[in-house]
Protein backbone atom coordinates (compact mmCIF):
# COMPACT_ATOMS: atom_id res chain seq x y z
CA UNK A 1 0.00 0.00 0.00
CA UNK A 2 1.02 3.36 -1.02
CA UNK A 3 0.38 5.92 1.92
CA UNK A 4 -0.17 9.54 1.40
CA UNK A 5 -0.49 12.40 4.08
CA UNK A 6 -2.64 15.17 2.80
CA UNK A 7 -3.13 18.25 3.97
CA UNK A 8 -7.11 19.42 4.36
CA UNK A 9 -9.22 22.01 5.90
CA UNK A 10 -5.59 22.46 7.73
CA UNK A 11 -5.52 19.18 9.35
CA UNK A 12 -3.32 15.85 7.86
CA UNK A 13 -4.91 13.32 6.72
CA UNK A 14 -3.69 9.49 6.06
CA UNK A 15 -5.07 8.50 2.09
CA UNK A 16 -3.61 5.71 0.19
CA UNK A 17 -3.28 5.79 -3.38
CA UNK A 18 -6.06 2.88 -5.27
CA UNK A 19 -5.17 1.00 -8.45
CA UNK A 20 -5.71 4.09 -10.66
CA UNK A 21 -3.33 6.38 -8.84
CA UNK A 22 -6.43 7.92 -6.78
CA UNK A 23 -6.24 8.82 -3.12
CA UNK A 24 -8.52 7.42 -1.05
CA UNK A 25 -9.43 8.52 2.80
CA UNK A 26 -8.13 5.74 5.31
CA UNK A 27 -11.05 7.11 7.85
CA UNK A 28 -13.06 6.30 4.56
CA UNK A 29 -11.89 2.40 4.46
CA UNK A 30 -12.62 1.99 8.30
CA UNK A 31 -9.28 3.06 9.46
CA UNK A 32 -9.84 5.98 11.84
CA UNK A 33 -6.70 7.22 12.66
CA UNK A 34 -5.12 10.49 13.47
CA UNK A 35 -1.35 10.32 12.29
CA UNK A 36 0.92 8.28 10.82
CA UNK A 37 2.40 7.19 14.29
CA UNK A 38 -0.43 6.19 15.54
CA UNK A 39 -1.40 3.86 12.48
CA UNK A 40 2.30 2.13 12.71
CA UNK A 41 1.27 1.55 16.32
CA UNK A 42 -2.31 0.30 15.91
CA UNK A 43 -1.83 -1.64 12.07
CA UNK A 44 0.91 -3.86 10.58
CA UNK A 45 1.21 -3.53 6.53
CA UNK A 46 -0.35 -7.17 6.70
CA UNK A 47 -3.69 -5.68 8.36
CA UNK A 48 -3.65 -2.68 6.11
CA UNK A 49 -2.93 -4.48 3.26
CA UNK A 50 -6.71 -5.88 3.96
CA UNK A 51 -8.28 -3.19 4.03
CA UNK A 52 -10.48 -2.74 1.18
CA UNK A 53 -11.82 1.23 -0.35
CA UNK A 54 -15.45 1.14 -0.85
CA UNK A 55 -17.08 2.12 -3.76
CA UNK A 56 -19.01 5.02 -2.84
CA UNK A 57 -15.25 6.30 -1.06
CA UNK A 58 -14.36 9.68 -2.49
CA UNK A 59 -11.47 9.22 -5.16
CA UNK A 60 -8.87 12.58 -5.07
CA UNK A 61 -6.89 13.42 -7.67
CA UNK A 62 -2.64 13.59 -6.53
CA UNK A 63 -2.84 16.60 -8.42
CA UNK A 64 -5.53 18.45 -6.36
CA UNK A 65 -3.70 18.13 -2.69
CA UNK A 66 -1.12 19.77 -0.65
CA UNK A 67 1.16 16.51 0.58
CA UNK A 68 2.92 16.80 3.87
CA UNK A 69 5.32 14.31 4.96
CA UNK A 70 3.92 11.06 5.21
CA UNK A 71 5.71 11.05 8.78
CA UNK A 72 6.57 13.46 11.74
CA UNK A 73 9.50 11.71 13.20
CA UNK A 74 8.78 11.66 17.33
CA UNK A 75 12.86 11.37 17.46
CA UNK A 76 15.06 12.77 15.89
CA UNK A 77 16.20 10.87 12.25
CA UNK A 78 18.67 8.56 12.47
CA UNK A 79 21.18 8.69 9.88
CA UNK A 80 23.89 6.66 7.86
CA UNK A 81 27.41 8.52 6.30
CA UNK A 82 28.72 7.68 3.48
CA UNK A 83 26.98 4.49 3.07
CA UNK A 84 27.58 3.88 -0.95
CA UNK A 85 31.08 3.02 -2.25
CA UNK A 86 30.98 6.00 -5.28
CA UNK A 87 30.19 8.32 -2.92
CA UNK A 88 33.51 7.57 -0.52
CA UNK A 89 35.23 8.04 -3.78
CA UNK A 90 34.18 11.10 -4.82
CA UNK A 91 34.95 12.69 -1.28
CA UNK A 92 38.32 11.70 -0.80
CA UNK A 93 39.09 15.61 -0.38
CA UNK A 94 37.09 15.63 2.49
CA UNK A 95 38.79 13.50 5.45
CA UNK A 96 35.94 13.24 7.39
CA UNK A 97 34.49 11.21 5.04
CA UNK A 98 37.37 8.64 4.77
CA UNK A 99 35.99 6.01 7.56
CA UNK A 100 35.72 2.60 6.17
CA UNK A 101 35.85 0.23 8.89
CA UNK A 102 32.47 0.65 10.57
CA UNK A 103 28.74 2.38 9.49
CA UNK A 104 28.51 6.28 10.69
CA UNK A 105 25.59 6.96 12.50
CA UNK A 106 24.62 10.32 13.61
CA UNK A 107 21.25 12.19 13.68
CA UNK A 108 19.33 14.70 12.56
CA UNK A 109 16.92 16.83 14.57
CA UNK A 110 13.54 16.86 12.77
CA UNK A 111 10.82 19.43 14.48
CA UNK A 112 8.54 18.90 11.09
CA UNK A 113 9.73 17.26 8.41
CA UNK A 114 8.81 19.52 5.27
CA UNK A 115 6.30 17.36 2.32
CA UNK A 116 7.10 16.93 -1.54
CA UNK A 117 6.50 20.42 -2.66
CA UNK A 118 7.49 22.44 0.22
CA UNK A 119 10.36 24.97 0.14
CA UNK A 120 13.96 24.13 1.74
CA UNK A 121 14.56 27.48 3.22
CA UNK A 122 17.68 29.27 2.69
CA UNK A 123 19.62 30.89 5.55
CA UNK A 124 22.40 33.37 5.42
CA UNK A 125 25.04 31.68 7.48
CA UNK A 126 25.07 28.75 4.91
CA UNK A 127 26.93 29.25 2.12
CA UNK A 128 27.13 25.29 0.80
CA UNK A 129 23.70 23.88 0.79
CA UNK A 130 23.86 20.09 -0.72
CA UNK A 131 20.85 17.46 -1.32
CA UNK A 132 21.52 13.70 -0.30
CA UNK A 133 18.83 11.64 -2.02
CA UNK A 134 18.01 8.89 0.86
CA UNK A 135 16.32 5.75 1.18
CA UNK A 136 14.19 6.04 4.31
CA UNK A 137 13.32 3.34 6.28
CA UNK A 138 10.46 3.34 8.75
CA UNK A 139 10.15 1.23 11.51
CA UNK A 140 6.76 -0.55 12.60
CA UNK A 141 7.80 -1.96 16.11
CA UNK A 142 9.83 -1.18 18.92
CA UNK A 143 12.61 -3.65 18.76
CA UNK A 144 16.25 -4.20 20.44
CA UNK A 145 18.62 -6.48 20.34
CA UNK A 146 17.59 -7.76 17.05
CA UNK A 147 19.04 -10.27 14.29
CA UNK A 148 19.12 -8.99 10.64
CA UNK A 149 16.21 -11.92 10.00
CA UNK A 150 14.15 -10.25 12.70
CA UNK A 151 14.80 -7.08 11.48
CA UNK A 152 12.53 -8.00 8.10
CA UNK A 153 9.12 -8.01 10.53
CA UNK A 154 9.92 -4.84 12.22
CA UNK A 155 10.08 -2.36 9.11
CA UNK A 156 6.55 -0.86 8.19
CA UNK A 157 7.68 0.53 5.22
CA UNK A 158 9.82 3.15 2.77
CA UNK A 159 10.20 6.79 2.22
CA UNK A 160 12.36 9.19 -0.10
CA UNK A 161 13.83 11.14 2.33
CA UNK A 162 16.52 14.58 1.20
CA UNK A 163 18.73 14.84 4.00
CA UNK A 164 19.37 18.35 3.20
CA UNK A 165 23.39 19.36 4.29
CA UNK A 166 24.87 22.90 5.02
CA UNK A 167 28.18 21.51 4.58
CA UNK A 168 30.19 24.54 5.68
CA UNK A 169 27.54 24.20 9.08
CA UNK A 170 28.03 20.17 9.09
CA UNK A 171 32.34 20.71 8.82
CA UNK A 172 32.93 23.62 11.21
CA UNK A 173 31.06 21.78 13.86
CA UNK A 174 33.14 18.56 13.74
CA UNK A 175 30.37 16.62 14.13
CA UNK A 176 27.46 16.73 11.64
CA UNK A 177 24.29 17.52 13.56
CA UNK A 178 23.94 20.91 13.00
CA UNK A 179 24.45 21.33 9.70
CA UNK A 180 21.89 18.35 8.93
CA UNK A 181 19.67 19.77 11.20
CA UNK A 182 18.19 23.50 10.43
CA UNK A 183 14.47 23.52 10.36
CA UNK A 184 13.72 22.61 6.14
CA UNK A 185 16.49 20.12 6.00
CA UNK A 186 14.19 17.29 5.85
CA UNK A 187 11.95 16.76 3.37
CA UNK A 188 10.29 13.45 3.62
CA UNK A 189 7.84 12.02 1.07
CA UNK A 190 5.95 11.94 -1.29
CA UNK A 191 4.83 8.56 0.50
CA UNK A 192 4.98 5.59 2.35
CA UNK A 193 5.21 2.13 0.52
CA UNK A 194 4.99 -0.45 3.04
CA UNK A 195 7.49 -3.21 3.13
CA UNK A 196 4.68 -5.96 2.23
CA UNK A 197 4.98 -4.29 -1.81
CA UNK A 198 9.27 -3.91 -1.95
CA UNK A 199 10.20 -7.15 -2.98
CA UNK A 200 13.90 -6.24 -2.77
CA UNK A 201 15.14 -3.37 -1.12
CA UNK A 202 18.30 -3.70 -2.55
CA UNK A 203 17.69 -3.30 -5.70
CA UNK A 204 16.16 -0.54 -6.46
CA UNK A 205 17.39 2.33 -8.76
CA UNK A 206 17.77 5.90 -6.93
CA UNK A 207 18.63 8.96 -8.18
CA UNK A 208 18.90 13.34 -7.65
CA UNK A 209 18.27 15.61 -10.31
CA UNK A 210 18.78 19.00 -9.84
CA UNK A 211 16.71 21.48 -12.22
CA UNK A 212 16.57 18.42 -14.28
CA UNK A 213 20.60 17.52 -14.29
CA UNK A 214 20.98 14.04 -12.95
CA UNK A 215 23.54 14.45 -10.62
CA UNK A 216 22.71 10.94 -8.56
CA UNK A 217 22.07 7.66 -10.25
CA UNK A 218 22.76 4.61 -8.17
CA UNK A 219 20.93 1.90 -6.49
CA UNK A 220 20.34 0.86 -3.43
CA UNK A 221 22.19 -2.67 -4.48
CA UNK A 222 25.70 -0.45 -3.93
CA UNK A 223 24.75 0.44 -0.05
CA UNK A 224 27.77 -0.79 2.01
CA UNK A 225 25.48 -1.71 4.96
CA UNK A 226 22.68 -2.39 3.75
CA UNK A 227 18.91 -1.88 5.24
CA UNK A 228 18.83 -4.76 7.56
CA UNK A 229 22.28 -5.03 8.95
CA UNK A 230 21.50 -1.37 9.32
CA UNK A 231 18.37 -1.77 11.66
CA UNK A 232 20.56 -5.10 13.46
CA UNK A 233 23.28 -2.91 14.30
CA UNK A 234 21.80 -0.15 15.36
CA UNK A 235 19.31 -2.27 18.13
CA UNK A 236 22.05 -3.82 20.21
CA UNK A 237 21.74 -2.10 23.23
CA UNK A 238 19.75 0.67 22.24
CA UNK A 239 15.59 0.84 21.97
CA UNK A 240 13.81 1.55 18.40
CA UNK A 241 10.66 2.83 18.55
CA UNK A 242 8.23 2.03 16.76
CA UNK A 243 8.30 4.99 13.84
CA UNK A 244 11.60 5.58 14.04
CA UNK A 245 12.54 6.70 10.32
CA UNK A 246 16.54 5.67 9.74
CA UNK A 247 17.84 7.28 6.09
CA UNK A 248 20.52 4.89 4.66
CA UNK A 249 22.81 7.55 3.33
CA UNK A 250 23.45 9.30 -0.45
CA UNK A 251 24.94 7.61 -3.02
CA UNK A 252 27.42 9.68 -5.33
CA UNK A 253 26.60 12.85 -6.80
CA UNK A 254 26.23 15.53 -4.35
CA UNK A 255 27.71 18.97 -5.00
CA UNK A 256 29.80 18.63 -2.49
CA UNK A 257 31.43 15.66 -4.58
CA UNK A 258 32.09 17.99 -7.35
CA UNK A 259 34.75 19.67 -8.58
CA UNK A 260 34.36 22.33 -7.98
CA UNK A 261 31.22 22.41 -6.23
CA UNK A 262 28.19 23.24 -7.05
CA UNK A 263 26.18 24.13 -4.52
CA UNK A 264 22.50 24.45 -4.29
CA UNK A 265 20.84 28.57 -4.95
CA UNK A 266 17.57 30.01 -4.44
CA UNK A 267 14.99 29.05 -6.98
CA UNK A 268 16.68 25.30 -7.43
CA UNK A 269 14.59 22.32 -8.09
CA UNK A 270 15.51 19.31 -6.32
CA UNK A 271 14.21 15.46 -7.31
CA UNK A 272 14.84 12.84 -5.08
CA UNK A 273 13.71 9.34 -6.32
CA UNK A 274 13.89 6.28 -5.69
CA UNK A 275 12.25 3.05 -8.17
CA UNK A 276 8.75 2.09 -6.82
CA UNK A 277 8.40 4.60 -3.74
CA UNK A 278 8.36 7.67 -5.82
CA UNK A 279 9.58 11.48 -6.47
CA UNK A 280 10.29 14.10 -3.63
CA UNK A 281 10.40 17.38 -5.91
CA UNK A 282 11.31 20.71 -3.30
CA UNK A 283 12.35 23.81 -3.90
CA UNK A 284 15.33 25.90 -2.37
CA UNK A 285 13.63 29.06 -1.33
CA UNK B 1 12.03 25.46 43.10
CA UNK B 2 13.89 21.59 42.95
CA UNK B 3 11.65 19.96 41.30
CA UNK B 4 11.68 15.92 41.42
CA UNK B 5 9.91 12.93 39.86
CA UNK B 6 9.27 10.16 41.64
CA UNK B 7 7.25 7.09 41.35
CA UNK B 8 4.42 5.95 42.88
CA UNK B 9 2.50 2.67 42.66
CA UNK B 10 4.01 2.20 38.74
CA UNK B 11 3.41 6.04 37.99
CA UNK B 12 5.73 9.41 38.02
CA UNK B 13 4.92 12.25 40.27
CA UNK B 14 6.36 15.65 40.56
CA UNK B 15 6.82 16.94 43.40
CA UNK B 16 8.68 20.15 45.07
CA UNK B 17 11.28 20.48 47.67
CA UNK B 18 9.49 22.72 50.42
CA UNK B 19 12.65 24.34 53.30
CA UNK B 20 13.22 21.46 55.37
CA UNK B 21 14.12 19.44 51.93
CA UNK B 22 10.86 17.01 52.61
CA UNK B 23 9.50 16.20 48.83
CA UNK B 24 5.24 17.64 48.66
CA UNK B 25 3.55 16.67 45.77
CA UNK B 26 2.68 19.43 42.85
CA UNK B 27 -0.68 18.11 42.80
CA UNK B 28 -1.53 18.70 46.55
CA UNK B 29 -0.43 22.91 45.56
CA UNK B 30 -3.32 23.09 43.18
CA UNK B 31 -0.54 22.09 39.60
CA UNK B 32 -2.22 18.74 38.95
CA UNK B 33 0.26 18.08 35.92
CA UNK B 34 1.23 14.59 34.42
CA UNK B 35 4.89 14.78 33.98
CA UNK B 36 7.58 17.19 33.32
CA UNK B 37 6.82 18.38 29.56
CA UNK B 38 3.42 19.05 30.90
CA UNK B 39 4.18 20.78 33.30
CA UNK B 40 7.06 23.30 31.35
CA UNK B 41 3.88 23.58 28.29
CA UNK B 42 1.82 25.17 31.16
CA UNK B 43 3.82 27.19 33.65
CA UNK B 44 7.11 29.10 33.91
CA UNK B 45 9.38 29.04 36.96
CA UNK B 46 7.92 32.12 38.09
CA UNK B 47 4.09 31.01 38.24
CA UNK B 48 5.66 28.33 39.86
CA UNK B 49 7.22 29.81 42.58
CA UNK B 50 4.09 31.73 43.25
CA UNK B 51 2.31 28.07 44.13
CA UNK B 52 2.48 27.45 48.24
CA UNK B 53 2.54 24.04 50.06
CA UNK B 54 -0.65 24.30 52.39
CA UNK B 55 0.12 22.86 55.61
CA UNK B 56 -1.93 19.88 55.72
CA UNK B 57 0.03 18.97 52.59
CA UNK B 58 1.65 15.60 52.76
CA UNK B 59 4.91 15.40 53.78
CA UNK B 60 7.65 12.86 51.88
CA UNK B 61 11.14 12.50 53.19
CA UNK B 62 13.39 12.16 49.97
CA UNK B 63 15.09 8.74 51.19
CA UNK B 64 12.23 7.15 51.58
CA UNK B 65 10.92 7.48 47.52
CA UNK B 66 12.47 6.21 44.21
CA UNK B 67 13.51 8.83 42.18
CA UNK B 68 12.95 8.82 38.31
CA UNK B 69 14.52 11.24 35.54
CA UNK B 70 12.97 14.59 36.36
CA UNK B 71 12.23 15.06 32.51
CA UNK B 72 11.81 12.12 29.86
CA UNK B 73 13.64 14.19 26.90
CA UNK B 74 11.15 14.25 24.21
CA UNK B 75 13.56 14.03 21.38
CA UNK B 76 17.26 13.38 21.36
CA UNK B 77 19.36 15.13 23.86
CA UNK B 78 21.38 18.06 22.35
CA UNK B 79 25.05 17.45 23.91
CA UNK B 80 28.22 19.79 23.86
CA UNK B 81 31.28 18.33 23.00
CA UNK B 82 34.76 18.95 24.58
CA UNK B 83 33.70 22.41 26.12
CA UNK B 84 35.86 22.98 28.85
CA UNK B 85 39.25 23.64 28.08
CA UNK B 86 41.15 20.72 30.46
CA UNK B 87 38.89 18.35 28.86
CA UNK B 88 40.63 19.39 25.61
CA UNK B 89 43.94 19.36 27.37
CA UNK B 90 43.58 15.82 28.91
CA UNK B 91 42.74 14.09 25.25
CA UNK B 92 45.01 15.79 23.56
CA UNK B 93 46.15 12.17 21.81
CA UNK B 94 42.12 11.48 20.89
CA UNK B 95 42.42 13.28 17.56
CA UNK B 96 38.60 13.86 16.82
CA UNK B 97 38.80 15.90 19.91
CA UNK B 98 41.80 18.72 18.86
CA UNK B 99 38.78 20.67 17.26
CA UNK B 100 38.68 24.04 19.31
CA UNK B 101 37.35 26.24 15.92
CA UNK B 102 33.93 25.93 17.03
CA UNK B 103 31.49 24.49 19.42
CA UNK B 104 30.64 20.36 18.87
CA UNK B 105 27.21 19.56 18.88
CA UNK B 106 25.71 16.49 18.55
CA UNK B 107 22.81 14.24 20.27
CA UNK B 108 22.07 11.23 22.19
CA UNK B 109 19.25 9.08 21.82
CA UNK B 110 17.28 8.95 24.82
CA UNK B 111 14.35 6.49 24.76
CA UNK B 112 14.06 6.57 28.71
CA UNK B 113 16.11 8.70 30.44
CA UNK B 114 17.32 7.19 34.19
CA UNK B 115 17.10 8.57 37.38
CA UNK B 116 19.30 8.98 40.44
CA UNK B 117 19.88 5.40 41.99
CA UNK B 118 19.53 3.15 38.15
CA UNK B 119 21.55 0.84 37.05
CA UNK B 120 24.02 1.99 33.81
CA UNK B 121 24.02 -1.10 32.27
CA UNK B 122 26.85 -2.83 31.14
CA UNK B 123 27.15 -4.61 27.76
CA UNK B 124 29.65 -7.33 26.39
CA UNK B 125 29.97 -5.42 23.55
CA UNK B 126 31.28 -2.38 25.27
CA UNK B 127 35.34 -2.57 26.12
CA UNK B 128 35.78 1.35 27.46
CA UNK B 129 32.72 2.75 29.87
CA UNK B 130 33.11 6.17 30.16
CA UNK B 131 31.43 8.79 32.86
CA UNK B 132 31.02 12.57 32.13
CA UNK B 133 29.54 14.60 34.58
CA UNK B 134 27.54 17.61 32.69
CA UNK B 135 25.45 20.23 33.74
CA UNK B 136 22.15 19.68 31.74
CA UNK B 137 19.79 22.54 30.51
CA UNK B 138 16.29 22.51 30.14
CA UNK B 139 14.27 24.50 27.82
CA UNK B 140 10.97 26.13 28.67
CA UNK B 141 8.97 27.62 25.69
CA UNK B 142 9.66 27.05 21.75
CA UNK B 143 12.73 29.24 20.68
CA UNK B 144 14.33 29.82 17.20
CA UNK B 145 17.08 32.39 16.13
CA UNK B 146 17.33 34.06 19.28
CA UNK B 147 20.12 36.43 21.08
CA UNK B 148 21.96 35.69 23.72
CA UNK B 149 19.84 37.96 26.09
CA UNK B 150 16.96 36.19 24.70
CA UNK B 151 18.01 32.34 25.82
CA UNK B 152 17.96 33.89 29.57
CA UNK B 153 13.95 33.81 29.73
CA UNK B 154 13.97 30.96 27.22
CA UNK B 155 15.59 28.35 30.27
CA UNK B 156 12.97 26.70 32.25
CA UNK B 157 15.81 25.43 34.54
CA UNK B 158 18.86 23.02 35.14
CA UNK B 159 19.61 19.33 36.00
CA UNK B 160 23.00 17.19 36.34
CA UNK B 161 23.29 14.57 33.34
CA UNK B 162 26.10 11.78 33.08
CA UNK B 163 26.75 12.08 29.62
CA UNK B 164 27.46 7.87 29.73
CA UNK B 165 29.97 6.97 27.00
CA UNK B 166 30.94 3.63 25.18
CA UNK B 167 34.57 5.13 23.42
CA UNK B 168 35.15 2.15 21.69
CA UNK B 169 31.77 2.74 19.78
CA UNK B 170 32.50 6.12 19.80
CA UNK B 171 35.06 6.42 18.16
CA UNK B 172 34.29 3.32 15.82
CA UNK B 173 31.86 4.85 14.49
CA UNK B 174 33.10 8.21 13.65
CA UNK B 175 30.00 10.12 14.58
CA UNK B 176 29.40 10.26 18.08
CA UNK B 177 26.06 9.35 18.19
CA UNK B 178 25.76 5.22 18.62
CA UNK B 179 28.36 5.45 21.20
CA UNK B 180 26.69 7.66 23.07
CA UNK B 181 22.79 6.44 23.12
CA UNK B 182 22.66 2.90 24.48
CA UNK B 183 19.76 2.28 26.74
CA UNK B 184 20.39 3.33 30.33
CA UNK B 185 23.32 6.11 29.03
CA UNK B 186 21.28 8.81 30.28
CA UNK B 187 21.04 8.84 33.95
CA UNK B 188 19.22 12.51 34.83
CA UNK B 189 18.80 14.02 38.26
CA UNK B 190 18.32 14.46 41.13
CA UNK B 191 16.10 16.82 40.25
CA UNK B 192 15.10 20.14 38.09
CA UNK B 193 16.04 23.19 39.55
CA UNK B 194 14.37 25.81 38.05
CA UNK B 195 16.22 28.63 36.28
CA UNK B 196 15.50 31.47 39.22
CA UNK B 197 16.99 29.47 41.42
CA UNK B 198 20.70 29.36 40.32
CA UNK B 199 22.12 33.44 40.85
CA UNK B 200 25.15 32.55 37.94
CA UNK B 201 25.09 29.18 36.33
CA UNK B 202 28.69 29.55 35.28
CA UNK B 203 30.59 29.56 38.75
CA UNK B 204 28.98 25.89 40.15
CA UNK B 205 31.68 23.63 41.38
CA UNK B 206 31.20 20.24 39.16
CA UNK B 207 32.38 16.82 40.48
CA UNK B 208 32.32 13.10 39.61
CA UNK B 209 33.24 10.38 41.58
CA UNK B 210 34.18 7.30 41.17
CA UNK B 211 33.73 4.85 43.83
CA UNK B 212 34.77 8.03 46.25
CA UNK B 213 37.39 9.09 44.20
CA UNK B 214 37.15 12.29 42.96
CA UNK B 215 37.77 12.43 39.24
CA UNK B 216 36.51 15.00 37.87
CA UNK B 217 36.54 18.74 39.79
CA UNK B 218 36.17 21.79 37.56
CA UNK B 219 33.46 24.40 37.70
CA UNK B 220 31.39 25.47 34.84
CA UNK B 221 33.13 29.04 34.62
CA UNK B 222 35.44 26.96 32.74
CA UNK B 223 33.13 26.14 29.90
CA UNK B 224 34.53 27.32 26.51
CA UNK B 225 30.79 27.77 25.06
CA UNK B 226 28.61 29.09 28.04
CA UNK B 227 25.26 28.47 28.64
CA UNK B 228 23.73 31.23 27.15
CA UNK B 229 25.84 31.28 24.09
CA UNK B 230 24.84 27.62 23.36
CA UNK B 231 21.23 28.34 23.59
CA UNK B 232 21.61 30.90 21.36
CA UNK B 233 24.03 29.51 18.68
CA UNK B 234 21.69 26.28 18.42
CA UNK B 235 18.64 28.50 18.10
CA UNK B 236 20.09 29.97 14.61
CA UNK B 237 18.05 28.37 11.82
CA UNK B 238 17.01 25.41 14.38
CA UNK B 239 13.83 25.69 16.39
CA UNK B 240 14.26 24.12 19.97
CA UNK B 241 11.19 23.43 21.19
CA UNK B 242 9.88 23.22 24.89
CA UNK B 243 11.18 20.36 27.00
CA UNK B 244 14.81 20.85 25.18
CA UNK B 245 17.38 19.00 26.80
CA UNK B 246 20.94 20.54 25.74
CA UNK B 247 23.79 19.00 28.10
CA UNK B 248 26.77 21.06 28.05
CA UNK B 249 29.74 19.36 28.27
CA UNK B 250 32.04 17.63 30.11
CA UNK B 251 35.12 19.25 32.15
CA UNK B 252 38.85 17.01 32.40
CA UNK B 253 39.06 13.82 34.73
CA UNK B 254 37.07 11.19 32.52
CA UNK B 255 38.45 7.83 31.69
CA UNK B 256 39.79 8.62 28.64
CA UNK B 257 41.86 10.98 29.39
CA UNK B 258 43.80 9.21 32.22
CA UNK B 259 46.79 7.14 31.29
CA UNK B 260 46.07 4.07 31.09
CA UNK B 261 42.14 4.76 31.19
CA UNK B 262 40.64 3.32 34.21
CA UNK B 263 37.01 2.85 32.61
CA UNK B 264 33.98 1.79 34.63
CA UNK B 265 33.27 -1.66 35.61
CA UNK B 266 30.15 -3.57 36.77
CA UNK B 267 29.65 -2.43 40.43
CA UNK B 268 31.37 0.89 39.87
CA UNK B 269 29.40 3.71 41.84
CA UNK B 270 29.29 7.30 39.66
CA UNK B 271 28.53 10.57 41.93
CA UNK B 272 28.03 13.68 39.87
CA UNK B 273 27.50 16.21 41.39
CA UNK B 274 26.88 20.05 40.78
CA UNK B 275 26.68 23.05 43.44
CA UNK B 276 23.10 24.12 44.12
CA UNK B 277 21.71 21.05 41.85
CA UNK B 278 22.35 17.92 43.49
CA UNK B 279 24.17 14.64 43.19
CA UNK B 280 23.02 12.37 40.71
CA UNK B 281 24.14 8.58 41.98
CA UNK B 282 24.54 5.12 39.33
CA UNK B 283 25.79 2.30 39.90
CA UNK B 284 27.61 0.03 36.70
CA UNK B 285 25.30 -3.46 36.49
Amino acid sequence: MKLYVIEENGAERICCMDKTGMLCRLKDMGADVGDMNELIAKMSPEQLGRLEIPDDAERIPLEKVKLCAPIQPKRDVICLGVNYKEHIEETTHVEDFQHKEATVYFSKRVSRASGCGDVIPSYHFVDSLDYEAELGVILGKSVKDISREDAVSAIFGYTVINDVSARNLQFRHKQWFRGKSLDGYTPIGPCIVTADEIADIQSLRITCKVNGELRQNSNTSLMIQPVLDAVAELSQGMTLEAGTVISTGTPGGVALGMKPPVYLKSGDVIECEIEGIGRLVNTVG
